[in-house]
């Protein structure tokens, strides 16, 4: 506090966006493997001095967080074969071992690549989605909360949506036939840390994406919670899981000016605005996995 | 809730990223003015049905909330002169006006524009940052979020960082003369809607630019805090402000195997990684503007 | 000409990136097909007049070229299920239909879906790479460009790099086992226009991959060497290819400081800078594509 | 040329995206300055063999090209206060020392700050636009084109497009009232290198947005006729400029669906698709810059 009566409220603070690419390839008879995963680590504790008075003693820079991402790549190295893995190890480390750490996030974005043609040594990103990893050590416990990003689908039918509440602003036609797309976000956090973390993603994943496709839709919100309860039915760790998707339009274009026809075959898809559907299912009403999705500090 | 004992959690949707520009030109003498918003808006209330068996009876449809954006920049021009008069507006509409609608968030980026040549008619974008707004109205009351991102600030010197805790990992050298350089992105929470938003958007600007040019730096957490303070200084609305600044590094080059010195002259500017520095300066120890700024689902 | 003496030069125009979708879905039993396509059209003709003095009257409005490329996925639907055959159709109507239009580049960039499990009406996005094409149509003919872009590939192994020339501000170490990775963009040019698109393209991104991966590397120029040929010799209608690589640098991080082994496992990957490799294998000496890749206004 | 008959056609490489700050501080008195380059190096030359066998005796690293840069901006700080000084330092060492290098192609994005606070070491970075430059020398000589880029213009009225030619997709409807707005993207080849480049480019920059500000326009077509005009008379060194503007569509949004009046006031302003005009305007009818502008390889 300062003798105008500020106060330092919450801080937080570390290396973001280390892109650490380890190589397994202990055995020269084996394929190699890789990890490829952008790590961010936001810690907190015991750190007012830095700033109110610039006084650095208790302040691990920021250049040893991501110089123990590193290291920890290499000396866990089994355990980060999945981001979730090495957020575990290095946020136990941050909270466990560093004087004046009290919590830590590590975040991770994890690429994958796949084999190219079988070679040993040859790989091929996979771009059809990132695997996101969010761990939370403090005090209180370590929570891990998995997730996906730019995962993108699409529906050409089986999609309506009408029946809406009507206001002074409402104009939008009803439709019993519509393309549903969405780049989905997803986070869902787990209980415990005894998971096998890549089969609980490909679980997760293949339900989510299945029920999109299976699911017959009267509203995207209707659709996200169809696919929050397969996710939950599929991955018996998982306490609740987040959706954020936006509706990504495309709309029927009418070419009957130009005396063509379309029965809903030709579409502009539209960079924005968006629908955006944001929705929580949980496994049951009392799950509360708050502090596991708090980054600290919130936009 | 469902056969399967799952919950339906938080849950918001609206339309996203609106980018509408409003031009000011009722009076044929005089100058034109423009604004120009990308507006998001977020409504949460009794909206289970849409989600649980897609009976979208209550629902607002996101097509709607963005027609209400456009027609809210005509009918609320003046309040939309400044983004947190539109937002309010909006915001205040929605809950008030929409049934079923219990809270809103609208969050505005707004771009700015310079006259070109003086001419009545013609603009240059203004680059040098995006200012934000986020508001929140719900039963307790409304809040007003304003903000700043992508202001990038550097200092040549005046810059040192030492005497910083030791462990396994550290290794960065200590220094008395760097460049330290942030692309600002900061939220300060207002106490009521009685504010010049303009002015005091700009006074906060200035406070914020002016602590990080003349503030002799110890760390960058130290600089936040300068300015945390003058910001709270020159607004008297503001509660608090929260800083979210990455140290863009920038790393004098070794030019020696070149027969070159390097007097702190030449760097490589980094992209990632970044040491990011977070921070909230609070007005007085029991502000509470934890609701202000939550965005309902937080990642 | 102006009373100045001032020339108007080449001049172009038309809509860029139309982002179309259409849907294939004429036969209700059978899956539905999708193709999705971001297209420019560039015009060049008769059109000083719009420049010279603003008479609009030889000028097919920008909004009119979006309109045909709609038209042309419904009217022209078989051949729209390949990018090249989109093209090749709009590319030539501009020139042989719309009067003062003497050439014509479109250009269109194609992103994959795959069908989702096995279902008939939903997709996911592939992200692994863009396909690409640009056609240009003029009096002397029609010339197709087919390409990909952000594939990605990365080899553990089998790369070296020394033996390189040396002069004051050489000091990069040599290596005889890097990681080498890059994000490949090529193009390459056909001969006619009678190529079954999806095949060629098959075989060409088959044989740029196999070969990245098969391929001993003593330079990344030796490599994409290798990958040119590859290319010319699994599609026979390809006259040549040009690629554009950036060399992704994957350091291997010094963990020494930390008592760390780091034997070629733990590595950074920089953003930037990043080496650029870029070169064109022909299938002969006379081979001749200048105008085929001439984007009319090079940058 | 290899058994298969296969040629090796036109190559290029070098370090791309080199991000250089410099400071300029040797008088402790003085106000510090900087300036802020992206670099990229681009080098043609007898370098077929590290393509055909991998045998780099004759490659100067990407590594060295970077560190030239940086070595550059110290013993050439002068030239280097303007990214053509810099540019031009570069093509003509790499060209005249490195054996092997027959020509040379430096490219540089300048990113501008504005003094903070009149503070001699505390700066802003200034957003409006970017500064280009592209150099080439070879054995022909050195060309410069200057340029810029992300500069974006708007005028609220003053803008009409009609009388427009007439297809079978032509529904657009014609309009004496319009905004207009463009990201302009221009480059100018100048005569020689005995050019004042700040006073230049300043010249050429108000110039280009007076005659946007100033005319009348009845397309963008002739808008950029007029601003091509302005640039030259400004300019005297330069030969020719090109323009590539997007016509950045803001549409009139109907509101009488909800009983509002629009007035060409409310408007959406559109991604993409987006209207793309390309021109070149000439000093005179011989002047020929094509080579000025080769970037070597065309996409």
């Amino acid at each position: 506090m300062s003798s105008n009566g500020y106060v330092l409220g919450h801080s937080q603070y570390g290396k973001a966006e280390t892109h650490v690419v380890r190589v397994y390839r202990d055995d020269p008879e084996a394929p190699h493997d890789i990890v490829d995963y952008n790590v961010s680590v936001a810690l907190s504790g015991d750190f007012a001095d830095t700033h109110l008075t610039g006084d650095n003693a208790k302040v691990l820079t920021t250049d040893a967080t991501k110089n123990t991402v590193y290291g920890f790549t290499k000396e866990h190295g089994e355990e980060a074969r999945t981001p979730e893995g090495l957020a575990l190890a290095l946020a136990n480390h941050f909270v466990d071992t560093v004087e004046h750490v009290h919590s830590a996030r590590i975040t991770v974005e994890a690429f994958g690549w796949r084999r190219s043609h079988d070679h040993p040594h040859a790989f091929v990103k996979a771009g059809d989605y990132v695997r996101t990893v969010s761990v939370r050590r403090s005090a209180e416990g370590v929570s891990v909360v998995s997730g996906v990003k730019n995962l993108t689908v699409l529906k050409t039918t089986d999609s309506e949506f009408h029946g809406f509440f009507q206001d002074r602003f409402t104009s939008l036609k009803p439709t019993d036939d519509r393309i549903m797309a969405t780049a989905v976000r997803a986070q869902w956090a787990h209980e415990g840390t005894d998971v096998d973390w890549d089969a609980s993603f490909a679980a997760v994943l293949d339900a989510m994406t299945g029920a999109f496709a299976s699911s017959y839709s009267y509203a995207l919100q209707q659709t996200v919670w169809e696919m929050g309860q397969a996710v939950l039915d599929a991955a018996p760790s998982v306490l609740d899981v987040r959706f954020s998707c936006p509706n990504v339009h495309h709309f029927v274009i009418d070419l009957s000016p130009y005396g063509i026809e379309n029965n809903r075959e030709v579409h502009h898809a539209d960079d924005r605005p968006y629908g955006l559907i944001e929705a929580t299912v949980k496994r049951s009403e009392d799950v509360d996995t708050t502090a596991a999705y708090d980054p600290g500090q919130a936009w």
